[in-house]
């Protein structure tokens, strides 16, 4: 089945083991297992290496369900199936729950999957077009002009990757009134879910609030343990249980090791979380007060997730631009180019220190560029 | 997409945690990571503590693809990708080369993945109906008969799940002659390759002989580590380099903690071999005296893989049969249904000690039919 490279994910693939100052990764500073020995009181590792590496809980643990829901305000275990990464979990909605002609809505710039994915299975695809003016907010006119009979699924990814926008609960549900127009399920993949920095708090899940909302989850951005490649999907019961049936032909399940860790991360939720809410606001100040000096760079800080997206006043394409700049300083940037959206970058709020060393840097570089 | 129940994975879900002698496990009783410490010089436990959890190389690691060659005769790394077992490795490759309107070729009783997959992404599906009087063995006259100008894919799994039957290295070659004529993949599912108790050796892979061979196979049937959730693609660089490319909307990565464990796993294949295949044989030697002196079941015994297929002669539809015994006696089969064939149960020969006790139990039940 045809389907065009995933370019956010071959860039990184390419790029992110030859860099100095990693400005771009969307993961909170990864963990280990010492580190997360600190907050439990069990032995990590004698419990690891005495479990029998069998297929273990074929469609995730009760204890792993229970932890998860922990996340959200509503639902059972029944509304819960574990998936390899958020990644893994997206793919087995969509295939689960398309077919080829159904008509699928999504936003541009997003994460590549929401749209490439479905139009790789024979799906057709309406594309709301962000812009930066409107703070990469779309409106609910956009999505209205976009509805037809055979819309089966709207796919979102808030907040955003690239640009960390958060739909707020108010648009959330004005979105669900017409999605129940259209008895039209809505897919939001939330893995930036979790650190708000001004509310401090988790924003709300489609899943919370709409009967025919599946969303996705997983380990890897602010729960900084994307190497345990544990992801979830929460929707309706019904939903779960055919994804379920047809998740056997996908992965069969997640090893037992992998579900005993995601219990103890997820347990420990609170102290790891704290400590990616402190990262990334201290982050988001640094980047601000940076801001505030380098006239040739600009952009939308967001509330909420890892990530934001640096627009920058300089004639040259993306591509070109992140080479050049790797090249010569070590920095490592996302080009807009892989989200479709020239002149901009891809600027991730996860390892401090590399942020106060890399942004200085990149003013120096860009001087070449003043006029 | 739509897709049939994949009956035989459903059928295990359900069953298989509520048995007291599991007598259909097709992975060679499990290991524990202090199991593989025996076997290693470092100090595991320490190593996957202190390692950072981040996503670790995206396509696998060069010391774990040079690992997994040294159970081919040919190949490079660069001829070898990673997957989420072997399931996902056999997704991997059938939605990254197949589109609707291919035509496959695919053998019937076999795992089901290889032919209701392609099914579901708009594929026709031949299938080649084995039987138990020929051995369980396809002629290259059933292959020829299937061919057409648009067959894309031949999809097999030898030794096969659930017969238990390996194709030979000689009508490897006669397959591989009609595949070059129709410019055609083979696609061999290889995951219970490893421990024919009759050479002693691993049986040839299709990979060694044919361009446009593609093999999977993962740690979980003679290896002892479903848990890992660990298997791979051999194929030619294009092919490996088209399912990199696919693979990023599927799993990005294995994380590196199972990238690491695999190589240790890999590097000591010799010992966990060797253990598989006594345990193998010696199963084998229980089933056959058992066999002479049980009138209603036979077998065709298969010299490579850890599964094979018993014919009841008892007017009772298997899936039936199967609840009574597990019921009645906790001895556990997956019915032959789940494979299209009635009055057959899967066989594991993984499990000694449970075989020792359950085979006497299960004649001693077998009484009631007898006239």
């Amino acid at each position: 089945m045809k389907i065009a490279e995933f370019e956010v994910e071959t860039w990184m693939t390419d790029h992110e083991n030859h860099c100095r100052y990693n400005l771009t990764e969307t993961c909170v500073s990864s963990l280990s297992l010492n580190d997360l020995q600190k907050y439990v009181q069990e032995d990590i590792s004698k419990t690891i290496m005495s479990m029998t590496l069998d297929y273990g809980p074929i469609v995730g643990s009760s204890r792993l369900k229970q932890a998860i829901l922990s996340l959200y305000e509503t639902g059972t275990v029944e509304n819960i199936t574990i998936a390899h990464g958020a990644i893994n979990a997206n793919e087995l909605v969509m295939i689960s729950l398309l077919e080829p002609g159904d008509h699928i809505v999504s936003l541009f710039p997003s994460y590549q999957q929401m749209y490439d994915f479905p139009k790789s299975l024979g799906c057709e695809v309406s594309l709301i077009h962000l812009s930066e003016e409107k703070k990469w907010m779309p409106t609910i006119e956009d999505f209205k002009q976009c509805m037809r009979n055979n819309t089966k699924m709207i796919c979102l990814n808030s907040p955003n990757n690239p640009t960390g926008t958060t739909l707020p609960l108010s648009f959330m549900k004005e979105l669900i009134t017409l999605a129940k127009d259209f008895d039209c399920y809505i897919l939001c993949d939330e893995i930036y879910r979790g650190v708000n920095t001004i509310t401090q708090t988790m924003s709300p899940s489609f899943s919370d609030y709409y009967e025919k909302a599946i969303v996705t989850q997983s380990l890897s951005k602010v729960f900084s343990f994307p190497g345990l490649r544990l992801g979830w999907i929460k929707g309706s019961k019904e939903v779960v249980h055919t994804i379920d049936m047809r998740r056997d032909y996908h992965i069969i399940s997640s090893g037992p090791m992998d579900d005993y860790l995601a219990c103890l991360v997820l347990e420990n939720k609170e102290h790891i979380i704290k400590r990616s809410l402190y990262i990334c606001d201290e982050s988001k100040k640094i980047l601000k007060s940076w801001l505030e000096q380098e006239h040739l760079v600009s952009c939308v800080i967001p509330d909420e997730g890892t990530v934001c997206f640096l627009k920058y006043e300089v004639d040259m394409p993306s591509i070109e631009f992140c080479e050049k700049l790797q090249a010569e300083t070590g920095i490592f940037f996302v080009p807009g180019s892989a989200f479709g959206v020239e002149n901009h970058l891809r600027f991730g709020l996860t390892h401090l220190n590399e942020i106060k060393e890399g942004l200085p840097l990149f003013s120096q570089w860009l001087r070449q560029f003043d006029k």
